[in-house]
């Protein structure tokens, strides 16, 4: 088959959309720098204004740009948390006091700056995850170097926790693992559904998070010795903020 | 704190989404369905058409719906392909010959419409990821119920396949991890780093993605016995159709 390059060409709003990409990427432009502007696309490469939005649109629905409004595109820019599956699940963290939450890999802490704490009935999912009808759940908003980056709701079966320090605002040392194991229920084994999708509105809002930014959508279980399920963290993490690792044998 | 509940009800179109997303989910509006049209909106609900257009679109904007030019909104679903990390990589899978992406959990079977094979200098990632200036590269395009749903790009260290059935197209039973197994180079164990974000133009044109669908990036290391980096591969997943299990111990 003989190709001609002509028709391969790709349009001239995403040659320019590659060539701010590649500096964006090369760290010839950085995190809140401004993009050129829709001006002087056009002047530069002798395109119309439509072409040069196009251009600056492919960014922004990339994640790697955001508009603000009368005043340009400016790229945004933020080190990702590696959030490690296993080893920051482990025993070892928790059993020694340490919160599975206080620091990402990189030592950054994290904050938290809602925390809302209360009995209900279960939803469909976290009924289905923990056999159970009424739960506590923990809700709480998590933030990295003052950026909202995930919410969570650890939800638990109320008839195992009720009365004791997990439904606390403050668990102690070692979070609410560490006092599950108090009460023999220690989580021995998780399962994590990852999922990715836009956010609902509620979401963007608590997030912050500017338009054409996804959410990683992290469902965990955790199971006891025996096989009890012991909570239910749904958890949305900025899909911006987050590299999630998963180290596993053959 | 009192809470005066008419200051915390959501803007009517957002209500109208909810109303709508409500229905999406429960069944009563099914995949391919047409939602009600902007004039139905605007006569149910007594809204203007920039509300109405407003509610469709939260529902674009979190991929449960697709507009088609002239036509209107409709619900788009599909069932998620459940890919388990651990146990879909484990050698019982490709050791009895199965290779690990013939079938999903749910049986249905991936098919490959799309093969590129070629020896390349290697990426910064792929580099540092195996050690090798010189790679093969297995690109593919995987799709399900006749949908692309994947791309993939494994890279092996060209040094360790040269000559071998690992750079073939029909690498045969078992795959490329039966035959790196025949090389003594069989994979023990792997790193997957999990990542979302809107695709960029060559992959939304290559997963036919709807505006507003983001894409899971998963990029897996696989090492033989002794760590050696055999493989690395990156896989770009349309996130609408994906959802990823990993199972590990505390």
């Amino acid at each position: 088959m003989t190709e001609s390059p002509v028709h391969h060409e790709p349009p001239i709003y995403r040659r320019i959309a590659d060539r701010l990409r590649e500096q964006i990427r090369s760290g010839a432009l950085g995190d809140g720098d401004r993009l050129p502007g829709e001006n002087a696309l056009m002047s530069e490469y002798g395109i119309a204004r439509a072409t040069a939005r196009q251009a600056l649109a492919v960014l922004i629905n990339e994640g790697l740009a955001v508009p603000r409004r009368g005043s340009g595109v400016y790229v945004r820019l933020f080190r990702p948390i590696r959030r490690h599956g296993s080893r920051r699940l482990s025993r070892e963290q928790w059993g020694q006091g340490q919160a599975i939450w206080d620091s990402d890999a990189r030592g950054r802490a994290y904050t938290v700056d809602e925390v809302r704490i209360q009995r209900e009935r279960a939803g469909e999912q976290a009924a289905r995850a923990l056999g159970a009808e009424l739960v506590w759940v923990r809700r709480r908003r998590y933030l990295v170097d003052g950026r909202p980056v995930q919410l969570a709701a650890s939800h638990f079966p109320a008839d195992l926790v009720e009365g004791t320090p997990v439904v606390l605002a403050d668990t102690g040392p070692g979070g609410v693992y560490a006092r599950l194991g108090d009460l023999g229920l220690a989580p021995v084994r998780f399962t994590e559904e990852v999922r990715a999708r836009m956010p609902v509105p509620v979401e963007a809002d608590s997030l912050e998070l500017p338009p054409g930014n996804p959410v990683i959508s992290v469902s965990r279980i955790a199971y006891a010795d025996g096989g009890a399920a012991v909570e239910f963290n749904e958890m949305v993490l900025d899909a911006a903020a987050y590299v999630l690792q998963y180290d596993f044998d053959a």
